[in-house]
């Protein structure tokens, strides 16, 4: 392959775009990768599809060597799949819906486990047919919130899915594994930095669940990691260690003066200076009221969760702990149709009277004692006794995690990062199997229903993330098997410098290489130089001044290593330096 | 490659669906090559992937090698770029649009002339820039009134959509004839019949215009070639040669009583035996009343068209004459709301007065006399002489087309043959150019107007071409770059009759062929030659009986030859066939 530039369709900008705010939206935008359609829905310009099609050919080879097989589903998907399993409601408003000329409804893909459940009991009848495992490369919609940061969270984009159908879990577990290396192998090609965290299933249903993280410091996933014994996950699958129960006598509860104290701080303040008492935030319990509309049912819940005052809800957190139900926060005129609920004073004294739900953190043990509120304006409580003042009807994982808290592992302290999902493996198990009625005819005549693994990788957004953990103030940084071209082969100023350039080019492009030729006349070095750089091809040849003396630099543009190379060997040299 | 039918996610089926009503989407359905998921939505299996891929190739290294650069646009597209052009409207019920969460509109990309020009617009600026020529291969959407024949027309379907953007008018041409090359060589290597047609524009816009079609028993577009010089046309492009207009006196204009003869065959009749004339339905003129409605207007205008009474109006050449107008039939509320009209004995005598358009065939010459209604019921008028007694507003190409209508081109008998539209390529000219203000600053410092081309191959749509064209009574017939397979090998019956033909597979798989190895056990022979014959590999080798004297059976797919070969000779004799 011989890309010219000077009849490439590309043209790289000096500028960031205004709405650009991560490193890889600004780069594959300036350098002519990507362009902007809709909110969240982007082009890809030549160069950028060459990388989309490595990052695909990368995956769909590790697919076929683990044995998957490929199929393609449409993306233009009637209800009536959706609505068996009641993701045509669930899903919200993140599904995109539309009705074709006759009015039936449609929806846009969002994912495929009912396609593949209902492929697969269509061709297969028999426990002999089992196990398989099926895959597809396939653009999906989905109707984000907040697209952003150009194709790293777009609203269409392309997805590699796949699904193991299994007779029994230790098939189910197997099938696991293997996608597992598979996936480590896939992202280790690719050059991704990645961290392999327990995680949440969330709305997909099911049991053991892992994310690949990409650490970066723009990821929207918090992920902790103890780096005493590995373990990791990510925020929302993070459980937090509850201490032993407290036994034995504890003072009465009483209800002191605390005037204009809807703060935490606030009440400590009041506490230490006003009743002469040495709390901290730690030991008092905050209440947080929610609302949770459980998706399709129409009907809201009132919920409170209780967690040590010290901490934040993590709404995330919270989230994924609630799913599919769906937590807003309780609002002014919610608490206007609340009496019982007083802002900033509530305490859980009196929530089963009113008959509201209240589930803590897991620190609040039996036994253990708070300061909270006494549910009059102006006023706390103090010797709140878990199981003795309040009952909880549960525990939630709602609170905010920290660095430094314990390793539900270890219990050694926790480092919190930040990373990109690019991967998520999945032990999905019956619930689709069960709602399509996915049975094998077993040896004995009796049917076995099929548990399946359910398994992602954001294809489209590998290509984002690659730049985003890959590039320096120059521009991009692409790993080999992945970059639009192996070399980049730079004629600068005088006719027959571009000449000579353009003789190397062919000469490599016969060679098997993939070559990218700066052949641009009336450009600047300089110009040539910093596109080299912002295009991001891992080895760069210029030929320029230094051909009256016969050499040319070749640089690598990861290191930033240059050396002076005679023009006669330079072929064999680049040769060398991309076949390493 | 090797794929073991033991673990294939195949099942074939033994009879034809319900639904299907061409061979090529029996064929692909009971082969296991695509399953229905919606009207005009499929999913595609494992070997059909394998297909489509290697069109997807072909296409791909044939546009590569033409100098098109490949880019990817979003399927899901915002209103306003095809606002700007009327086609949000224009589309009507074709163009599947749906809201966002924000209830902002979007649509289903059914072509992207828009996104090109604007993608062009955003990138380049000089004249020195141009040309260029982009190509995608993308999943299109239209919603189509009468989705049919599997994926043959579908309503999600992948194409091939390229631009040319040029200076001026020889630049078109260039890249026109470029294309036009390019399409053949590219159909030459799919393996698909084709003839090249001279087409209409339809709604496009524009010039210059041909598409392959593939001659089909089943296709939907009617085409005309005249054998002695070569020219073709589909039904809606061809144009009538106009007869040299008649001078001279003519007798006046008569009306004569013509009782119950609403139609041209009991016209015809009454005339011959109550008047004693000797006219036949070709000496009649039929007046045929429509009402068009421009998409987006909302206006709607009666008009009358003209044809000689032994011709039937061709609903399609009068869509195709009308575009982007939309004919519909007029009904009988209709003509009771315009009483001039009167049904079945309307002459044009009267449609001036009336204030309705008159165009007429253009075999109605200046001076042509014609037997026509008097706009009385059950009165007829004779000798009404075109420009005498009436004047129409201009010619119209909605007559049908006959076998033996003479060429326009040469005059010679055309013949009438049925096809399947799988190439179009187009001189499009500036009107997408001309909405997007797509200039090229000059040398002299002032705009040019960019001129386009537009080209499409339907992708998915060559598959089933590909089922239409090269089948026969047992199954498919692949031409060996696009099957699934070079070779099918059958191990029947004995368990080392099917270990034998795993080690000659595994051979062939080294040797660097794709090889579809038949391991099932417990299957009979006859069920796996019936599946080797329906899924159309173009090599079968069988290792079966004739193991024991040392012979396998090479059998040629298309042209059925089988032959006795030594088993130790079968990876070489194999190879051979595969490579020849």
């Amino acid at each position: 392959m011989l890309l010219r530039m000077s009849s490439l369709f590309l043209r790289t900008l000096r500028d960031d775009p205004a709405d650009a705010e991560v490193p890889s939206h600004k780069l594959l935008v300036r350098a002519g990768y990507v362009r902007r359609v809709a909110p969240g829905v982007y082009s890809w310009l030549p160069l950028g599809k060459m990388v989309l099609e490595n990052v695909t050919r990368i995956i769909r080879e590790e697919m076929d060597r683990m044995g998957g097989q490929e199929v393609l589903f449409p993306a233009l998907l009637p209800r009536e799949y959706y609505e068996a399993t009641g993701r045509w409601t669930e899903y919200g408003d993140t599904l995109f819906r539309l009705k074709d000329r006759k009015g039936a409804d449609y929806l846009l893909g969002p994912t495929h486990e009912e396609m593949f459940t209902d492929m697969v009991k269509g061709e297969y009848s028999s426990y002999k047919d089992y196990p398989v495992t099926l895959y597809q490369i396939q653009t999906k919609y989905r109707d984000e919130a907040r697209p952003r940061a150009g194709i790293l969270r777009g609203r269409e984009f392309v997805m590699k899915d796949s699904y193991s159908f299994d007779l029994d879990d230790d098939g189910l577990k197997r099938s696991y594994e293997q996608h597992r290396e598979t996936y480590i192998r896939t992202f280790d090609r690719l050059g991704i930095t990645y961290k392999i965290c327990f995680a949440t299933s969330g709305a997909m249903g099911g049991s053991a669940s892992e994310e690949f993280l990409a650490p970066a410091e723009t990821g929207e996933d918090t992920f902790v990691a103890c780096r005493h014994c590995g373990y990791a996950a990510n925020a929302e699958a993070v459980t937090t260690p509850a201490p032993p129960a407290v036994t034995g006598e504890r003072p009465q509860m009483r209800v002191l003066d605390t005037p204009d104290t809807p703060t935490i701080e606030s009440l400590v303040h009041c506490l230490n200076e006003r009743h002469g008492m040495a709390v901290t935030a730690a030991d008092t319990l905050k209440n947080v009221v929610v609302k949770v509309t459980t998706p399709g049912s129409g009907e809201t819940e009132v919920l409170v969760v209780g967690v040590p005052g010290d901490r934040e809800v993590d709404f995330k957190r919270l989230e994924a702990s609630l799913a599919p139900g769906e937590p807003a926060i309780f609002e002014a005129e919610d608490f206007a149709r609340h009496p019982g609920l007083v802002r900033g004073y509530i305490g859980p004294q009196v929530l089963k009277d009113l008959g509201i739900r209240y589930l803590v953190d897991p620190r609040v043990v039996s036994g253990s004692a708070w300061v909270t509120g006494a549910n009059e304006l102006n006023k706390h409580a103090v010797n709140v006794v878990a199981g003795r003042d309040f009952v909880p009807d549960g525990t939630i994982e709602a609170a905010e995690v920290r660095a430094g808290d314990a390793c539900p592992a270890c219990g050694s302290a926790l480092s919190i990062d930040r990373g990109i999902e690019i991967g998520h493996i999945f032990q999905l198990g019956r619930k689709y199997a069960d709602a399509a009625k996915l049975d094998a005819l077993g040896p004995d005549g009796k049917p076995i229903r099929i548990t399946m693994g359910s398994y992602g990788i954001g294809v489209s957004r590998a290509v984002a993330v690659l730049a985003e953990q890959r590039h320096d103030e120059l521009g991009l940084v692409w790993p080999r098997e992945v970059a639009p071209a192996d070399v980049h082969i730079v004629g600068t100023g005088k006719e027959n410098q571009i000449e000579v350039a353009t003789r190397i080019a062919e000469e490599l492009r016969d060679r098997g290489l993939r070559v990218l030729l700066d052949d641009r006349a009336g450009v600047s070095p300089g110009v040539k130089f910093k596109d080299a750089e912002l295009l991001g091809m891992p080895t760069i040849l210029v030929v320029g001044r230094g051909l009256a003396q016969g050499v040319a630099e070749l640089r690598d543009r990861a290191t930033g290593a240059k050396e002076e190379i005679p023009i006669a060997e330079a072929a064999d040299r680049v040769e060398a330096a991309c076949r390493a």
